[in-house]
C-alpha cells in the first residue's frame, strides 16, 4: 500500500464535509479533523510529486492572487500550488489596474472571478483591514454567484491577513509534526513563540497570533514572550487559552525571552509590531498624515532599539532543552552580522538550522494546495486514490 | 439535445468560412452571420463550461496580450479566454522591455510571436494611432508567416482601439440580446448612447463608436446624444447610418440627452472627450508638448463641467419606457457621491443596475474565447458537438 | 520517414548521458556531441510543432526566470520554450519581491524552487558577477536537493551571463548551418566577429565572447576585430584559440574592420564595451560611486565616438566574399538613420537582411526547449520518436 492510500484511507474516516467549497480564513474556523485534513491531503500530494504521479484537477481556470504587500515566498508558493492542481496564476497588480481609480472591491471581485476557481489573497500591512478587505471580496463573489453574474463561486486561501496567516503556520506546524515523528508526540511539548528585536519596524502580527491560535490545539506547553509594549490582538489570545484547556495544553505569557527559552522544545524568535502602534499606523494612513506616519516610524524604531537584547543567541539557544530546540522561523529572518548588525538571530544559530528551515518552508505549497483540494474536490479521498492508481505522470518521457 | 448541440447545429447554416486565421479588428468588417457566429460560440463555451466540459483546444500554445494603457478587466477577459482554451498569456509590458529603446514594431511583432496562436491588443489612447498600431503588427506577422520566419499566422482580437472597442460592444449586445429574449426582440427597441458627465478627461470613443456601429445593425432606433463639441470620428457614423439603412432601424443624433432618454428601452450614458480635442492631443503628445498637454486637459475639465447636467439621475431614468430602460455601463463608472462628487450616474440608479451590469462584463471572455475560436478552429461546429459528447472535464474529481 | 524520426535515430549515436540533469552554462563546458544534440532536438521540436504534434513533457511544474536587466526576446524565448514543454513560466521579478530586503541567493533559490522543473537567469551586467550568481544560485539548489528540501533538482539555461549567451550564439549558429545547407559546409568559412560602434555605452560582451567560444569549433576561420581598447575576456580568447587548433580552423585578431571583413562569409557587427571598462564599472557599483560611474559613462561614450567609422556600410559590405556575406546580429542593432543617427549598421544594408536575421531569432525558443529537453528526458530519442508516433496534437479541432 503506498503512502498516498494510506493517508487516503484515515482521510476517509475524518468528518470534513464542510470544507468542500469554503473558505479559508483562520484556522480557528476549522475543526481539529478539518485541520488533520489538510495535513493528509498535504503529505498524499507531496508523495505523488515524489513518485511521479500527476495531480492535476483542473483541465483550465484561474487562481487569481493579490498580494496587497510585497511578497516572493507566498507568491512562489500559491503559484506552485495552482500548478500543481491545473490553475494558472493571474495576479491582480493593483499598480498595473484600474483599482487606484476608484473601483470598488465588490465590483472588481467580480470583474476578476468570471473564470476563477481559487482566491489567494495577501492583505497583512494593516491592522483591522486584512481580514475585512478579503471578507468583502468573498461575499461579493458569494453574491454574485447566488445572482448568476459567476458560473462557479471561487473559495478563498488566506495568504495572511492581520489576524492569522494560516498557510504559513500550517507549513511551521506540518514541520514539527514531521520532525517529532507525529502528532502524537507532540503534546506536552513546550513552545516559545518570542518576541525578538529587528531594526525594522511594523512586521506583522499575524505569525506570531497564527502560531499561538494553531499550537495551542495540539496539546502543547505554548509561551508567548514579548517585552511589554508588544502585545498581540486580546482576541486571538483568547482563543489561544481555549483551546489549551481543550486540548490538554496550556497557553502562558511572560516578559521575558529567557524564561520562554528555557527547557523549550521549539523556539520561534521573530519580530513584530505592537498592536496598539499597529491599529495607530492603520488611522494615520487613513487620515493620509505622513507626518504622524514617519513620526510613529522612529518611535517605534526606537522602542525596539530598547530592545536589542531580545535576540536567539546561542546562549539563550543553551537554555532550551538539551541545548537543542527546533528552532523555527517563517523567513526572511534579520540575522545579526548578515542581514543588519543586530538582528533576532545570531548567525550561528541560524546557520546550523538552515536546512530544517528551508523543509518548513518547503510545506507551504503543498499545505495551499491541500486547502485548495480539499475546497474544489468533493469526495477528496476517492481522488487521491485514483490520483494514486492512475498512469497520468506529471512527467512524461 | 443539450444547449451546445443546438447552438452547433445554427452554427453549422452559417457562412463563416472567412472567419478562419482572419483578425477581428472592428465589428463592421464582419457580416451579421459572422456576428452571429460569435454570440453562437460565446453562448456554447459557456454552456460547456456550466456543464464541466473541457473547451481545450490547444496542448501548449501562447496568447499575446499588449496593453498600451491599464487594464483589469480587459486583462483578466483575455486571461479567462485563453486559459479557457488552453492557451498560456503572455503579457508584452514596454516597462519590462527594450521596445522604449526603439526598436521597431515590425521587429517586435515577430520577436514576441513565434509561438504565438494569437494577439490581443489594447491601444485606445491616441485618436489616428490605436488601429494603426494593431494594423501595422499584424502585418509583420503576415509577412512573417510568409517569409517563413513564423511557423504559423497568428490572429488578432482587438481588446479596444482608437475606432472601435468589439469585445466589449458584443458583450453589451450579447447582455441585451439575453436581456431581451433574443436577438428578433432588438428590432425597435430605442438604444440611447449619450455622453455624461465625468471630472475625468480624455476617456476614449471607442464605446460609442462601437455601439452605434454595432447596434444599428439590429433593427434599432439608436440615438446618440451629446452636447456640441463632443462629435464622435465622422466615419463611424457614416456606418451606423449605413447600418441602420439596412437593418431597417434607425441612427439619429442630439444635443439633448432628455431627447435620447424618452422612451428608452436602453440607455447607455458615459463620458468620452471630443474627437477634435482628441487628435489635436495625439498631436501634442507627438510633438513632445508637456505644457500644450497640460493646457489642453484644463480646458477639456473645464469644457467638460459645463456639462455636468449631462447625468444619468433618476429623474432622467423616469423618461425612460416606463421609467424601466436597461442601464448599460461598460464599468467602472464615476458614479455621484461614490466615486467623485458628480458624475455619469446617481448612486441608487447605478445600485439597481448592479447585477445586471455584472452580468454584462460576463459575457467578455465568452465572446473574447468565441472570437479566438472562430479563428483557430477549422469546423467550429463539428468541434462544439465532440465536445459536448467528450468525457473530458474542466474540472476533475 | 519523418524528419523528426531521422534527427532521433542521429540522436540515438550521440553520447550524451551526461546532459540528463545537468546545467547548461557555457557552450565550452559541451561536447561537440552535446552540442549536436542540442541542434538535431532543435530541429526536431521544431518539426513537430510544425506537424501539429505535442511535445508536452510536462503535465505541470514551472519554469522560473530570473532576468537582472530588461529583455523582451529573451523573456519571450523562454516563455515560448517552457510552454511548449508543458512548464508554466514565473518570473523572479527583484522589485516585486522582498530580494531587495537582504535575502541571501541561496535562500531565494530554494524559496522559489520547490516545484520548479528548469530555471532560465539573465545576468549580464557586471563582469565577474554574472556567472557567479548563476553558479551560486544552482549550487544551493544542488544542496538543497541534497538535503531533501526539494523534491528535484531543476537544471539552468544559461539566458545570458558576463562570460556566454549560449542561447543566442547557438541559434545565430543554427541559423548558419541551414543557411549553408549543413554544419559539414563550414569548415573554412570566414567569419567576422567585429566591433561597431554604437551611440550607448556598456554593452555586455557575452556575444562575440559566445561566438568565438563556439563558431572556432566549426573548423570556421574565426576573426575578431575590434579598435584597441575594446579587448574581450582574455579567458575566452583562449579557449577559442584551443578550439581552433582542434577543429582545424583559425581564430584571429585585429584592429582592422576591413580586414575582418574582406572576403568574410559571415559577418556579425555588434557594439560592445571594453572588458576592464566594465571591470572598472562593477567595482565602482560596488562601491555605490555614482559620480564615478557617471563619468566612466562619459568617458566610455566618448571613446566610443572615437570609432564611428566602425559600422557595417554598403561599403564595408562589399568587401565580404562576392558582396554577399551572412550579415547576423543579435537583435536589437543600431541603425543609422533609424534608431540613432550613427550607428552599427546602414539601414539599407540591415534592411536587405531582415528576413534572414528573423529567421535567426526563430531558433532561439527551440534552443532553449532543446537545452530543457536534454536535461530533463532521460531517453531523448526515444521520447521524440513516441511524439512522432503519439496521436495526440498542440491543436485540436
Amino acid at each position: 500500500m503506498s503512502k498516498t492510500v494510506e493517508l487516503a484511507r484515515h482521510l476517509e474516516k475524518l468528518h470534513i464535509n464542510n470544507m468542500y467549497k469554503n473558505d479559508f480564513y483562520w484556522t480557528w474556523d476549522k475543526t481539529e479533523e478539518e485541520l488533520d485534513a489538510i495535513f493528509t491531503v498535504a503529505d498524499a500530494l507531496r508523495d505523488l510529486r515524489e513518485r511521479n504521479k500527476s495531480t492535476r484537477i483542473f483541465d483550465s481556470g484561474l487562481g487569481i492572487s493579490i498580494f496587497r504587500d510585497n511578497s516572493t515566498r507566498t507568491r512562489f508558493s500559491f503559484a506552485s500550488a495552482c500548478n500543481l492542481l491545473g490553475l494558472e496564476v493571474q495576479d491582480l497588480d493593483e499598480k498595473k489596474s484600474q483599482i487606484a481609480h476608484g473601483e470598488t472591491v465588490r465590483e472588481t471581485a467580480n470583474m476578476v472571478s468570471f473564470m476563477a476557481d481559487v482566491i489567494g489573497i495577501r492583505d497583512d500591512m494593516f491592522i483591522g483591514e486584512g481580514h475585512k478587505y478579503q471578507k468583502t471580496f468573498m461575499d461579493a463573489l458569494e453574491e454574485g454567484y447566488s445572482d448568476g453574474v459567476l458560473e462557479q463561486r471561487p473559495t478563498l486561501v488566506n495568504l495572511q491577513c492581520d489576524v492569522d496567516h494560516p498557510t504559513q503556520c500550517m507549513a511551521d506546524l506540518l514541520h514539527i509534526i514531521h520532525h517529532f515523528g507525529g502528532v502524537e508526540n507532540l503534546k506536552g511539548k513546550k513552545v516559545a513563540m518570542t518576541w525578538a528585536y529587528s531594526p525594522s519596524y511594523g512586521k506583522p502580527l499575524s505569525v506570531p497570533q497564527g502560531v499561538i491560535g494553531l499550537f495551542t490545539r495540539m496539546g502543547m506547553d505554548v509561551v508567548l514572550a514579548h517585552p511589554e509594549g508588544y502585545e498581540v490582538m486580546p482576541e486571538v489570545e483568547k482563543i489561544a487559552e481555549e483551546n489549551a484547556a481543550k486540548s490538554g495544553g496550556s497557553f502562558t505569557k511572560t516578559n521575558s525571552m529567557e524564561e520562554a527559552f528555557v527547557d523549550a522544545d521549539i523556539v520561534y524568535p521573530k519580530s513584530w509590531a505592537p498592536f496598539a502602534a499597529m491599529e495607530e499606523r492603520t488611522k494615520l494612513y487613513q487620515a493620509g498624515d505622513q507626518a504622524g506616519i514617519d513620526e510613529l516610524e522612529q518611535r517605534l524604531l526606537a522602542q525596539n532599539a530598547q530592545h536589542k537584547d531580545w535576540t536567539c543567541s546561542e546562549e539563550m539557544m543553551g537554555k532550551t532543552k538539551d541545548g537543542k530546540a527546533l528552532y523555527l522561523h517563517c523567513l526572511p529572518a534579520d540575522i545579526t552580522g548578515v542581514s543588519c548588525e543586530a538582528g533576532e538571530v545570531d548567525s550561528s544559530v541560524f546557520d546550523r538550522y538552515m536546512v530544517p528551515l528551508y523543509k518548513e518552508a518547503s510545506y507551504k505549497p503543498y499545505i495551499i494546495a491541500a486547502m485548495i483540494f480539499l475546497s474544489q474536490v468533493k469526495d477528496p479521498a476517492k481522488a487521491l486514490m485514483e490520483m494514486d492508481a492512475s498512469g497520468e505522470h506529471r512527467k512524461n518521457h
